[in-house]
């Protein structure tokens, strides 16, 4: 057997007797497999049994090169221990492996080149579709494109020539959350994690919404209350809070641009011997498991990552199939969920 | 201009003016590029400022076309949101790009077709070499791997035909955890996370050296504190602690396989009222970021990850250049890093 001719499966399990033993044709047993919609669900569940108790495996190189395929998608995230896009991305792995794709991940720490080789294809040919978290890339930058490997840009809206996006309402999410504090009568409402990042990105959307629920509310902005952050991690969140509390600011509530910062900042009040959230409330942004485990358990605002995940999958591999399709842009709604820090 | 002939950088900047510019020879800058070490530190230092300045970006395309490379490593893990493994993920980015390389990340969840592909070279030539953090695929299965695409174990070993590994002494860092426990005057030690994977794995290694720590503290072994877990999610130690809890085995310790079990066991000890450490000492392995924020902050057996990093990275680059070196084992050392759980 010449080397590139592998079987699929150790036991040459084949489509036909897939087939047989979910009674249906190997079109259908096809069809689930190229995750073709237009199948009974009752249908998919019995092609999907039979495959697991065959332990059949498809041959997806062949089905690829047919197709002048790869099977592959990238995913391009600025940091892949940030538990916000670790999360996201094993939503887009799952998603992505019930229509036989494998998901390349691509840490760019929000470097311009980093970035750039992503939305120019990579290795050329590389991957079939590429799902993109920018950080440092500018609109201009976009628009300069050499590649035509379908593109789906996640997080803040940098609208680029015929580039799809999918994310949350950023000003609206951070509203929400200082609503929420301010609701509860807090009335001196910090905010750590504000940047101006050169590509534009989330922060300074997150800080128009803090502004804008705090008008509303009737309270006024103070300047000593919003600390800058130069990155997002835990220690980020850990040294604003304590720098707050050193300036004498004595806020009553922090709003933090993420979870992350949350925790670190949770970490600075029990230090400091400050009760959360009686004399400081505290909330962030992401959902991330580790809030659900925190003591006091975080409040914060929940993205949906599964939908974010799914939608921006289903907009890449319309795209891989059908490139003639108008930009869409899409904002997936958010929820909050209270828990013991507020 | 064809269209696969991309400028190295926008401005055009060439390795002869970051050579003008740091006052060293074009070859010297290429020296520094490709992660050549007998340049002196003052030297490199003084390419790599002058790289900065300039916005230099390599023209590593035409140098891997030229060595039939593609420029990319892979890293396989069981997966991506779990802290270890995004955290030494971090370091084998990091490493990897100071000699040129982009890594591309793949999420196996031990699923035994998924480490196949990786072990078999994913798509044919698409990376230089391969890291695998192995769960699903036995000993027999390595053997009879169709491709030979440099790669380097992660984690516990598997002894295959020349294959490189890199990973801790799983027992004697189960061992030392154990007996910091046992030192501290504890004497009904729970264990937290066996396992028996289908391709060995760490889990009976650490249950290994659990009980190895209590003969020697001339403690018995009662199999009723020791709880498996289903995975290593927050949401399984919380679990397991609150089903030790309540089958009354009331231990005084407890030994988790990694920290994120330990973080979801000092949740459950918190929600029932459990004082920690004085009621309840607690110990993880993996010296994850969030361990230092926790509260209380977590004990740990830290696995220095930038080391088995830099290590793997170096053999497969070794292994890249120089396919013929007899398979190594390397073994790096941990250490214990006592906070306020125990």
């Amino acid at each position: 057997m010449p080397k590139d001719q592998r079987p699929a499966t150790p036991a040459a399990v084949s489509v036909r007797d897939v087939a047989a033993l979910a009674r249906v044709s190997p079109t259908t047993v096809s069809n689930v497999l190229s995750g073709n919609r237009r199948v009974s669900e009752e249908t998919q569940d019995r092609v999907r049994w039979a495959i697991d108790q065959l332990g059949y495996r498809p041959n997806l190189s062949a089905r690829n090169l047919r197709l002048n395929r790869t099977g592959l998608i990238a995913v391009a995230v600025p940091e892949i221990d940030v538990p916000y896009f670790a999360e996201l991305i094993r939503h887009v792995v799952q998603g992505a492996r019930e229509h036989g794709y494998t998901v390349l991940v691509d840490q760019t720490e929000g470097r311009i080149e980093a970035e750039q080789f992503v939305v120019d294809g990579m290795n050329r040919g590389m991957v079939d579709g590429i799902l993109l978290s920018p950080l440092g890339m500018t609109r201009a930058e976009y628009d300069q494109r050499r590649d035509d490997t379908p593109l789906v840009l996640l997080g803040e809206r940098i609208v680029g020539k015929g580039i799809d996006h999918v994310g949350i309402d950023n000003v609206a999410a951070a509203e929400d959350a200082t609503r929420h504090l301010a609701d509860r009568g807090r009335r001196r409402i910090a905010a750590i994690g504000h940047q101006t990042p050169r590509g534009g990105g989330t922060a300074p959307q997150r800080t128009k919404g803090y502004r804008k629920a705090l008008r509303s509310a009737g309270l006024p902005y103070d300047p000593t209350l919003v600390v800058p952050t130069r990155n997002y991690h835990r220690l980020d969140g850990a040294q604003a809070m304590a720098d707050l509390l050193d300036s004498g600011a004595l806020p009553d509530a922090v709003f933090c641009y993420t979870d992350l910062l949350a925790l670190g900042a949770l970490h600075t009040l029990h230090q400091r011997g400050l009760k959360v959230p009686d004399e400081v409330a505290v909330i962030g942004i992401d959902d991330i498991d580790e809030g659900r485990y925190s003591l006091p358990t975080l409040t914060t605002i929940s993205p949906n990552k599964p939908t974010i995940a799914q939608t921006a999958l289903d907009l890449l591999l319309t795209r891989i199939t059908t490139k003639e399709q108008d930009p869409q842009q899409v904002v997936i709604p958010h929820t909050l969920e209270q828990r013991e820090s507020t």
